[in-house]
């Protein structure tokens, strides 16, 4: 039986309550499904979505620039206001690319990662003048002949495989054999076989792991990054000019978890940058690119109970949404062992926890799990719950089309 | 390592090669890649659910009915193809009710289960006249409301939670605390209260489980259901005319998977027919309701490599596809280990395994892995690769926005 925990205490208290409802954009949860015109709906506090950018140019030294990984939450309007608050974009795919070309950001501050990119995908990139991160010599010839088709002179960076792994990330993607990235010992050769192309490489991109959590940990890892980079940076006939150090900074989800310490992050990439970074690649634009970070505690998930049922002495809360929306809280994607997401009912923020529940989606399937065995105020048919955490990898990393329910709405308020 | 396996064999028998090629329905692989268009894309292979629908006639008795779950794969044209070799379809929610109605299918037999049904996909499926399996008192409520507010009588079975559970099942669904269904010892009272109600009741649905490949627990499972039946229609003061007996008939997915024995189900089954249904339940339609054994084996998901790189020893195999199609075979949907789903290079089956490769997704996330360290033949940027067992559960449960990639094609050939 979990009780309300920090996390949820932190992250209520970040959108407000008012008249016994959670807010969100300052306005009562119920409204809010009123305006919507129906439940479950995603809603993303836009104010919170400013804040966080705040606190990390507060933070991190005024040298380091912002990316956003397009990727945490494509939904337009998300990329819209983030595109007024970061230093540039970075998308996955060449939708991701249309929606970052749509913000007022240049097409020189979009860049475009990711294993896998076809020709198309390539061709289209080229064409729009965007940086692409090469992950491969298959990839970086692609875009050398792209561009040689189109007349265009492509911008590239390559994406790096370091020697090195970085521990207590939710997902490691560098160190050790990988998809991703050209693995650092092969870069020299890829460099050789560029040098004569006709295309305009910048420099270079490092990504060890997402969803850390220790300051400690992120600060060995940006420290190893520099390491390579600057190593790599010897090898170039061309001055580096950027220089993507990757994000993995974690947010809380579970009772245990504690927020990442930021002032230690950017205190030690302050070091960073005026002992490595400036005096030795002084032409360098170097990006931090987050995604989770900048909006997964900005988001609710909100949906209406329509069942409530007791069967062998366990309360059931059956409710109008599910992992088809939110397959992350559920704990099939990519958890090894499910924890609940901090929830609650959103319209009795002010009533004390008084009986244990477990809250399950509408689908026919016992992993439509949402909430197991949590304490919360009575609630009723006609109650909403909110889900936080769910403004990053919640609505697009979510099988919508599973039993063929509505898709759900989202709103940036 | 993982060589190619019984399944994996037994698989590529029932598609059929010509000219080195897998064929779906008859059409090489890479001539249908061409008609489709694009890569990936799903195949289902037409013949292939109509013989397993005549394996099922000949191994069970004729007086069994035979359900499709359409949430196994809702395809427009799969379930207009099904509808005319099974004996009813099972929806779960309203957009699969629509997809069922468009079938010759008379709506008498369409069946609509699931917890968490609102009020207004009841009131559709009154209107409908489909039959409502519920789920909950506050269900059987709603749904003579409906019938009083439409003037319809609307047709209704009592879904059971029984007091057993079965053993073996990828997904355990009936004893114990459930969300699913009205626990047996609470169906008195709620025959009680609908005794004045204007409904027709027809009778009850009993299912414990799902991806069952042990035909002795599936016959103590059906042996039990029956008895819960039995003692449930002494108390109706009306004829049941309605037994379901649920499904849970598995596919092998995995090395040591081993079919299931149809014909000793189908024994059992006919030893409850002719001793327990038929002479006590002399008006009940009795049926079975499959899903994923009607079409899970008779489908591929086909992806194209768009890289080939070797990182640190180890050889990657980039497609163009990955888990935001085909979710489950990447190991993060409902699994708890991850194991290879059986694949192949699709435009390479005469060829010999000759080497050990990762098979990764285009996804920018280590989670999309579909063939880990698997032994194929060795292939190429532009070689086809077939991910079997994909007919069930394959696109609609997966998260197909993730990263915002083209959607995928479906056809069934």
């Amino acid at each position: 039986m979990s009780a309300p925990t920090v996390t949820y205490r932190e992250t209520v208290a970040a959108f407000g309550t008012a008249g016994g409802q959670l807010t969100v954009g300052g306005v009562p949860v119920e409204r809010l499904a009123q305006r919507v015109g129906a439940t479950p709906f995603f809603a993303y506090d836009r104010a919170l979505i400013t804040r966080r950018v705040q606190l990390l140019r507060e933070n991190l030294p005024q040298q380091v620039q912002l990316s956003y990984a397009v990727k945490a939450n494509p939904m337009p309007a998300v990329v819209q206001h983030l595109a007024t608050l970061v230093d540039s974009l970075d998308v996955a795919s060449a939708l991701e690319m249309g929606t970052a070309l749509d913000t007022p950001m240049p097409p020189s501050r979009v860049s475009f990662a990711g294993p896998g990119k076809t020709e198309a995908e390539i061709l289209q990139a080229v064409a729009a003048g965007v940086t692409l991160e090469m992950e491969s010599a298959t990839e970086a010839r692609r875009v050398v002949r792209a561009g040689e088709r189109l007349g265009v002179r492509p911008r590239a960076a390559i994406r790096v495989n370091p020697d090195f792994q970085i521990k207590g990330s939710g997902m490691r993607m560098g160190g050790g054999p990988q998809q991703f990235g050209v693995d650092v010992e092969q870069v020299p050769a890829l460099l050789a076989e560029l040098a004569a192309a006709d295309v305009e490489l910048l420099g270079f991109h490092v990504f060890a792991g997402s969803q850390n959590l220790s300051a400690e940990i992120l600060a060995e890892a940006q420290r190893r990054t520099v390491d390579l980079v600057l190593s790599l940076a010897g090898r170039t006939p061309w001055p580096v000019r950027y220089v993507n150090l990757g994000g993995g900074f974690g947010i809380p989800y579970f009772d245990k978890d504690s927020p990442l310490d930021l002032p230690a992050v950017g205190a030690n990439l302050a070091d960073l940058m005026t002992e490595r970074l400036e005096p030795n690649l002084p032409d360098a634009r170097v990006v931090l690119e987050l995604g989770r970070y900048l909006v997964g505690e900005a988001g609710v998930y909100v949906t209406r109970v329509v069942d409530r049922k007791v069967s062998r002495g366990r309360t059931y809360l059956v409710v109008d949404g599910g992992l088809h929306h939110q397959l992350a809280a559920s704990g099939n994607f990519g958890q090894v062992i499910r924890r609940n997401y901090p929830l609650a009912v959103a319209n009795r923020m002010d009533e004390a926890p008084g009986e244990e529940v477990t809250v399950v989606g509408c689908l026919c399937t016992p992993l439509d799990l949402l909430g197991d065995k949590v304490l919360l105020p009575p609630a009723e048919v006609g109650d909403l719950v909110a889900i936080f955490q769910a403004g990053a990898y919640g609505l697009t990393a979510s099988p919508t089309a599973f039993l063929g329910h509505p898709h759900p709405a989202e709103v940036l308020v």
